[in-house]
């Protein structure tokens, strides 16, 4: 299976356009865990376990698990593995935005595909298309680009102009023709940005975006559902990560999550129609 | 003691511009370390052992440490532990080309800084200068910016014109000025570019240049170190990976590895004056 049918496949089983984020870090897990002999790990099987039916993708960012170095990796692998073999349905992003030259990169693609089994990766363009061959050649795996990001200055390279048009539509127009030979490239665009949102649509009307920045970054659900749907009226997967998996720091955590994934999920849904 | 003055300091006692590039991949290393408990460490430590005397910087690609799981990022650990308590002079990047938004860097910032204990980190600037805040706000520690890549087709992106001007220039400018408040920015140049590598030395005179691409990609070390110069004389870092570590696959490969890293540095040396 194509990771794009993979992908409509979840969407359209789970009614869902919601992409979890497991970000976890040490401060922030409830009480209760931190006598868990592998706390991150306990964390996210119980926000996977009570979120399941209500999400088409899971994405753990490598930053939270590097930050505690290899129990760290040894954490992400058990989550990854978790996710993976309990439900197999759910498209699996890894969030490592990495990007170096090609022989580089086919060590990357190593530690993402081969050791952590992850159907999609992020990526940064920065090198050109050529270099990010080890993650572009197979079409059960997407190659998730690094378009127009969320956070405030994000326009400080982004936006410049060349022959007229801001970098970021550049980069879109590379991945999404010449680079997408496979149709798997998929782009990340902010939610901060719906105009950008709108304008990167209609260039690639059939391409998934991955989309960070509602919730903390106070990107509007209702503008992104309206300008970031493809041509199948999927293919928008809108991440959120803080506010859900830390909307409570008791023994209900698992729980609360479960209500905000569930009205974050209704939300967004009741915008696509 | 600034990440300037503490490169200074080493270029001059070891009269050397040479970073050695620690990138151990499984099937290259030397048959008998193979019964080792830690390959990866056992044969950077040969390496290290064999070429203090001859190098200014050592950097470890993350990437091929990563590809091992999270034993790989065991020995990663071991190896920057090695170098910063035998030989602390030496200045030690770790090159992960890493990338996000603020809040994630700082978790990044953890592993780099925290974790292993490094002195300077190779980073990516799609994301704008402000994102990097938890890279740059320490002068003892290097923030090393993407610049112009080594790889035949960095251009793609990198050569686009702003204003006249490639974007590779447009980052140097802002990275150089805009965003060294704390003087502890490099630049990524490729040794394959002799004239962008000009181009930005008269951009930048002061700025440390990590430059990659002599040896298996070619680059010309008369060209590099011509071109690369600060105003002090210094503050041209080449590095060196396959071609140096991989000298030898026999017993004899940290003599082997010394012999080309001594052949080198003497190469930069000769055209240093």
């Amino acid at each position: 299976m194509t990771i794009y049918e993979k992908l409509d496949a979840i969407t359209q089983k789970n009614n869902s356009l919601l992409c979890i984020g497991l970000d976890p870090i040490r401060e922030k897990l409830p009480a209760h865990l931190h006598s868990d002999p592998d706390p991150f790990f306990a964390f996210n099987k119980a926000i996977i376990d009570a979120t399941h039916d209500l999400v088409c993708c899971y994405k753990p960012n490598t930053a939270f698990y590097e930050a505690e170095g290899a129990t760290g990796i040894d954490s992400l692998k058990k989550t990854c593995d978790y996710i993976r073999t309990t439900y197999p349905e759910i498209v699996l992003i890894l969030d490592p935005k990495r990007g170096d030259i090609g022989k580089t990169n086919e060590a990357y693609a190593r530690f993402v595909y081969k050791y952590l089994g992850a159907d999609c990766a992020t990526l940064q363009s920065y090198f050109g298309g050529e270099s990010l061959e080890p993650f572009l050649r197979d079409p059960e795996k997407g190659a998730i680009i690094m378009c127009k990001n969320s956070n405030p200055d994000s326009g400080e390279f982004q936006d410049l102009l060349v022959d007229g048009v801001p970098l970021y539509q550049k980069v879109a127009e590379a991945f999404t023709t010449r680079w997408n030979t496979h149709k798997n490239v998929w782009l990340v665009i902010g939610a901060t940005y719906p105009d950008d949102l709108a304008r990167i649509r209609q260039i690639a009307p059939e391409v998934p975006f991955l989309v960070p920045g509602v919730g903390a970054q106070q990107g509007s659900v209702e503008q992104t559902v309206r300008a970031g749907l493809s041509a199948n009226g999927n293919r928008l997967v809108v991440s959120s990560s803080s506010g859900t998996i830390y909307a409570s720091d008791g023994p209900d955590f698992a729980d609360e999550a479960r209500a905000q994934a569930a009205a974050l999920r209704d939300e967004l849904n009741q915008w696509r129609s």
